[in-house]
């Protein structure tokens, strides 16, 4: 516990930080809103053209026919699922064992919807053809998570994406995106986000990570979905009379980072490189696809943490603020590449 | 419905407006941030200084143990309730017909939660002992809502409110209390906040009513009680990484105005008498018990509105941006009062 803080201590002590895009600090809202006038009427329990322009873009964007503004992809997405189960009146949907709803949500979309969960494939890998092919129970919906964050933001060939698609329209299961890190993976895929999308009913995307906004979700489709997902967000209580300091970031910081997914790409796969050609250093994957993965280091927790610390004292340069045991000879943490990468000097 | 533009607009062109803070924009949220330092971090998922210092700021001005700053009220009343059927294993609860949670939240209470309800008393008043001694079923919670704010914002007797937490207290019925409003009634009562929320198990209040923020709720109750509100919390998809902007604008907004809900009160019972002496025009409650009451007009509601655009044009004072129609022959809106009242000049 000593050692964990010193590390986060230590971390917050360098110069430079090589992955995120700096403090969470609240002048990430000042800077959003030095520009912005003043005389702008709130959006009002959805309405306004805060909030209509934003969904607007986004909808165009993600080339849905229409998207709504979330405080959360937490109650967006246990809602997108709602709606899909009771279109079919069938409570069951399926998804990868470490998706967000089944490990970070306490048990939402069980306790407020009553939805039962299939667990597709292995946790240590992608959701493939084969694993959507052998599901034995009938879902109303199947949820994919592009990049699979929690194993190092991993993902399937885009041809895998476009079979499960079509398996899917034939066989009436509706597909839905938990595109958190949507943008993040475009430069991979070599498409756009609304390529991607296409092959979905709905879609889920992050404001907040990528992105860099200070909080809230997109949830986009076809207008009967957005309209309902507008009652059930009334019913979580994501309703609120005003949304505008997350919209009016959202919308700042999405200018200002969604063209610069293709950099944070090139510069994961950069600092992934380097981090295997240490000895003892992995990454998963390997070779990134988005502007993330996970780093192993195959040596005990503590050990790795003073050696961390001596570095951060040493360079300046900070890698993480924390790590996680894996066993008790290895443990691991995970890097995101934003903007102050590219501020690092390169004497690393 | 163009009479209705007509009146909003003409009402938008007065150089004066009775009621309110004032227009909704972004410069509210500009200037509670003005002065706050951009250094400071962020709150993480319910944790951190901003978000923990205003939760115990108002935890102690409710006298309760414990505090949650939550995203919205819909939010945190179904989430008290939930837990308080929870811990009775009874999903039944009581309030008044014309509650928030009955009208305006699209059913969530019962479609997420499948609580059962009680509505007690008579539409057109306040609950009153008798309608909760009166009661047949068993429940595990009764809310009651100070004021009532679609009557006008009556209230019942403090006896009164002293005999029912006593009674419930006795037969282990949870009384919690939906206070959006309750620093307006305090001036009425001649209560601290602390004193009325004595008497119930849990309390919530908003912070953009009265207090004029931009969005958001606190609910409070002892440590246990709010311990497990946050699960819920999470599960509604209320736990945002970052819910600053809404707490800043808060506790900015709370220092402002906290101290100055006697003086609204005072300009509402003013407000009221001068309508009540016009002919046709009466108002419920005839004396106001907080800062807020409804204006009732004894005319058509297409008279009415040319007769309010007159009135604006001619005085530049804006009463009402619209008309509720309560019968062929009668309509009413609801006054609020704010910072706005003393500036109008007493011409009228």
């Amino acid at each position: 516990m000593v050692e964990k803080k010193n590390l986060e201590i230590a971390y917050k002590h360098t110069d430079f930080q090589v992955a995120g895009h700096g403090k969470r600090d609240v002048q990430i809202l000042k800077d959003a809103l030095l520009a912005y006038d003043g005389d702008q009427n709130s959006d009002m329990y959805g309405k306004g053209k805060i909030i209509e322009d934003f969904q607007d873009k986004m909808a165009e964007y993600l080339g849905k026919e229409s998207a709504v503004f979330f405080p959360s992809g937490t109650m967006a997405q246990q809602i997108a699922l709602r709606i899909w189960c009771d279109q079919k009146d069938l409570r069951k949907v399926a998804y990868h064992p470490l998706s967000h709803l089944e490990i970070h949500e306490e048990d939402g979309l069980k306790q407020l919807h009553q939805i039962e969960t299939i667990l597709l494939a292995d946790k240590n890998r992608v959701i493939e053809l084969e694993d959507v092919l052998s599901m034995e129970e009938e879902v109303a919906c199947l949820l994919l998570e592009l990049p699979q964050r929690e194993i190092g933001g991993q993902l399937p060939d885009y041809e895998t994406l476009e079979e499960i698609s079509s398996y899917c329209r034939n066989k009436g299961i509706k597909l839905h995106l938990d595109g958190a890190r949507l943008l993040e993976i475009l430069p991979y895929y070599q498409k756009s986000a609304s390529q991607i999308c296409s092959l979905f009913d709905s879609v889920y995307i992050s404001v907040y990570k990528g992105i860099g906004g200070i909080a809230g979700a997109i949830l986009a489709g076809d207008e009967a979905f957005t309209k309902e997902s507008k009652v059930w967000k009334r019913r979580h209580g994501g309703d609120l009379i005003s949304l505008y300091p997350y919209i009016i970031s959202a919308d700042y910081y999405f200018d200002l980072r969604s063209e610069k997914m293709g950099q944070y790409y090139k510069e994961a796969k950069e600092l992934a490189e380097l981090f295997n050609s240490c000895h003892g250093v992995s990454t998963m994957p390997l070779m990134p696809v988005s502007n993330m993965f996970h780093v192993h280091f195959h040596a005990p927790k503590e050990e790795m943490e003073s050696l961390l610390v001596e570095i951060y004292e040493e360079t300046g340069i900070g890698l993480t603020s924390y790590l996680r045991e894996t066993s008790n000879l290895a443990c691991n943490y995970e890097v995101s590449i934003g903007d102050q990468y590219a501020m690092v000097p390169k004497e690393k």
